[in-house]
């Protein structure tokens, strides 16, 4: 492409309402424009990357043998009533009446839609399995939307959906998704993670997360050190704590503790560590009344794992403290399990201390030296925490460091959910009607471009890996106007290049080099070639890789080009 | 692709609510599936078909120099309201509010998206000219769609925009974009007619339409016998006859014609042409008033060309019987030109008559031998019908023949109409803001898909133009399971095919002879390759062209197949 006859329209500035790097570099870079709030276009530039991406997904579903399709974005509300997921997606989904007054809704995923066409068109056991995919516009009408094209309302995703005779055939589809999915990742240069995950209000059994590794990234991972373990930390288990508690010695005392009312007050005032406290929160019981979760003093509850505990109302719901107050007697900050009213439920963390501090359920008291068993019952164990950084991993492979990502790709196995909820069956080789089994894939295509650029950045702008790079390379010219041998050069090096199949650019713009070079970094184009007057003089093009921390000469032939593009820089 | 894992979803049966062949055969042979009303999804041996015309418009609209874009499907209304276009679009434009409240509309098309976008990117005439083109979703609320595919709701067009400093670098453009667009009609293999047309409400000077000729078509084209002239009938100018009228002999008589109302029953009555009688059509004025438009009995008003008078509202509108009795004195079977009470335009070809019949604007009455000038003021002369056939040409290139056709592009001159409105301007070499000429460029890429289904079918099914065929080839085994040279065969000139880059079938199904063959025809397939056991002995294999007559038997090698696929084949 000749950058003459292609919009470059990049700024220095950065954008006032951009808060993460990928966000500024895309404005600035002139990859995407803002048309309304989390609704983005895709200028020339940017396309070129988000087209490679997707073309990438595209070879991938085909090559593990999945099926393209392209479903409508409108779906009519009868599909989504017939699921229960109507009232059950909230305000996120975007809802729609048509002139005739009836409603639909602007697809957030398409399961429903899916299953649909499925119970129509599949009747024998011998049309599976069957796994369809598509890439194509969503829209999740996210209350505050942010970030561009990380948490954008309109977004471009692949989906795919596979229907089994059985639970093997879709834990066998399964893995086959999961290895087309690495692929997916690893081509498109990007460091990630696949994590164990929950299932969210998509449902079903085993499900993962494929995260990119940055800092800006929204989640947190817990990973191992020995690397056989990863999981959201949403859906990260923690060990019981196998310790014996030590005889308890001394007796239960009555502290005085005015005005202390939160964990870090009552530790700093009583001298203590946040890790000899138990803190009791109160949340809503599955049986409508309360119940009392005990914590150790440092560890935060992990809301799923609670609310996927039978006893524990889902959703989570802490207690009004008004409520608690009257169950209490006392203020929320002076809760403890000691003579609790309510029935307590203890993570293992907490169920492990002797000696610990409380709260007396008396204003302005805690109590020391508390013992499970001695001073209340031995409560109900679980695991309830957020893992933490050295907690031992669950698996035995070391012990748990945390990494921030940015969740690119979403595996489940969704079982007979929706196929049940949606009649899905077909006849088995006994004539017998069998209800499917189904998987759900989705990877967030325009997101994958958003978040390799917060992997994959420096101050001078992104730096894209050569398979979803806007172009691989760009020739930058220097005096092109006023040198005959250098356009000549630059003339011929770009049809050689181009003849050798690479995406490359030419910078005839007739900017000053320090513009051209600013474009170029901020663009992140990977591979540089300048050809200037000097250079030529002693048959040289000067090359660098965006990550390399100095450019060098080469011979100024195409040849030594492209084998400058065949090895991996990596700076 | 192997059948055996790959869904084909054929019925026999014509599906009952779809009333045109393509809608019947694209549902038949499983290319679609209705998800609710003008709401399809691409199944996919269908998606096979539309990817290879997306393709085709893609590389051709790359080729042209136009720049790829995607821009979302959500607009704020806000933008549509500074067009003026919010109220315009009516219901067919397909409104939504989101969680906040706030008015969107799913995009019927993108003149205003880009305009803002440009306004905010381009500064200066340097940087013109610009062609952005998206291929994407849209969304049009039909009041009653139909058709499947040809009239969705929902549908994926390829739409361009450009934008110049001038009117002859828009004119310049345009003609590059109808070369391109007869470039893709040319590669689909439609037959094809570039056509003069009306602006509509995209509005703008110069516009011209892309039709495929099928009899299904919902437009009627005019056609000159020397075929340089071609227009939608919509939008053909009719010449001015070129008679003198000979001088007037017989006096005007009072005829009477109790309860002959129409004109077919006053020709009918008296013995007539319907071409020997004036008929008086009474609209509504472009002052408020009511105004008579006077036509040949034989002709049809063209309600474009009378809304696009000066004299004339526009949009055009019939005044109400009760106005027009009022007004007249009579019913509205009775109207004429003589002692008319409000103003008379007369279209050409009613105006070159003598001795005319017309109504008396007296109930039961009409009037005989009438003529312009002697029996009432020569009224004013314009082009008002419809253009018929037989007609001379307009440019003089023989007479005209009607021909029915499909809309799949339309390409327009939309001049300043929108950049004015939307303040899309730049600074010429003067430093002078300039206000930027925009042309559009349409082309509704699905619905081709079901035009040349319109256009290419038996009663056995669709029949592909190579190009745009779901598989180019497919080989149909007869006794797969139990003749292992058969199995051979086929395996061995599947893989020779695909090594040759052809997209090529195998029906591994096992399935009769006669159910692989209908699915084929159904499908469409341009080429069938049957191997059986009886040719092979000869080294032999049947060749099929889906159009021909019949089979016939060519040596058992790929190359031999491949030479066929090479020739063109018209049956």
């Amino acid at each position: 492409m000749r950058l003459s006859r292609f919009p470059i329209s990049t700024t220095k500035e950065t954008p006032a309402d951009a808060e993460i790097v990928s966000h500024q570099l895309m404005l600035r870079a002139g990859f995407i424009r803002k048309l309304g709030s989390g609704l983005y276009s895709w200028m020339p530039v940017g396309l070129r990357t988000l087209k490679k991406v997707e073309a990438i997904v595209r070879e991938e579903m085909n090559r593990a043998g999945a099926l393209e399709v392209l479903m409508p974005s409108v779906h009519p509300a009868e599909l989504w009533r017939e699921s229960g997921r109507w009232q059950l997606m909230g305000d996120e989904m975007l809802r729609i009446k048509d002139r005739h007054d009836n409603d639909y809704c602007y697809g957030p995923t398409h399961e429903e839609v899916i299953c649909h066409h499925l119970r129509q068109d599949v009747k024998s056991y011998k049309q599976l399995p069957l796994n369809y995919y598509q890439i194509q516009t969503k829209f999740r009408d996210e209350r505050r939307p942010r970030f561009g094209i990380m948490r954008a309302r309109e977004f471009l995703m692949k989906d795919a959906y596979s229907f089994h005779l059985d639970a093997e055939g879709l834990a066998a589809e399964y893995d086959n998704m999961r290895a087309a999915y690495a692929r997916i990742f690893t081509r498109i240069g990007a460091d990630f993670r696949i994590v164990k995950a929950d299932s969210g209000n998509i449902g079903g059994s085993r499900s993962e997360e494929f995260h990119i590794l940055a800092g800006a990234g929204e989640d947190l991972l817990a990973v191992s050190s020995e690397g056989s373990y990863a999981a959201n930390v949403e859906a990260a288990e923690t060990l019981p704590v196998s310790v014996t508690r030590p005889p308890v010695l001394k007796p239960l005392a009555r502290l005085s503790t005015p005005g202390q009312k939160t964990c870090a007050q009552v530790a700093e005032y009583l001298k203590l560590g946040l890790d000899a406290k138990v803190k009791l929160l109160v949340a809503k019981a599955a049986d409508g009344g309360l119940i009392g979760i005990a914590l150790r003093g440092d560890h935060q509850l992990n809301e799923i794992k609670a609310a996927n505990h039978p006893k524990i109302a889902s959703p989570f719901e802490l207690a009004a403290a008004r409520d608690v107050e009257q169950a209490f007697g006392c203020e929320v900050g002076y809760l403890g399990p000691v003579n609790c009213p309510i029935p307590v439920i203890a993570d293992h963390a907490a169920l492990a201390l002797s000696d610990f501090v409380c709260g007396a359920n008396e204003n302005d008291h805690h109590l020391g030296d508390a013992n499970w068993g001695r001073d209340c019952a031995e409560p109900e164990a679980a695991d309830l925490r957020m893992i933490v950084e050295g907690d031992p991993a669950p698996d035995g492979s070391g012990t748990i460091r945390l990494l921030r990502g940015i969740e690119g790709g979403h595996i489940f196995q969704l079982g007979q959910k929706y196929t049940q909820a949606m009649n899905v069956s077909v006849l088995d080789d006994n004539g017998k009607d069998v209800t499917l089994h189904m998987g759900c894939y989705g990877i967030g295509v325009s997101r994958l471009v958003a978040a390799v650029v917060e992997q994959s950045h420096d101050a001078q702008g992104m730096i894209w890996p050569d398979a979803i790079a806007p172009f691989t390379a760009i020739i930058t010219p220097i005096g092109l106007d006023r040198s005959e041998s250098v356009r000549e050069a630059a003339e011929t090096l770009y049809a050689d290049l181009l003849a050798a199949g690479i995406d490359v650019a030419l910078d005839d713009r007739g900017l000053r080099p320090g513009a051209m070079f600013a474009d170029a970094e901020l663009i992140g184009i990977p591979h540089r070639i300048v050809i200037g007057d000097k250079g030529l003089a002693k048959a040289q093009f000067e090359y660098r890789h965006r990550r390399a921390e100095t450019a060098r000469m080469i011979p100024a032939q195409a040849e030594a080009v492209l084998d400058q593009l065949r090895q991996t820089v990596t700076g």
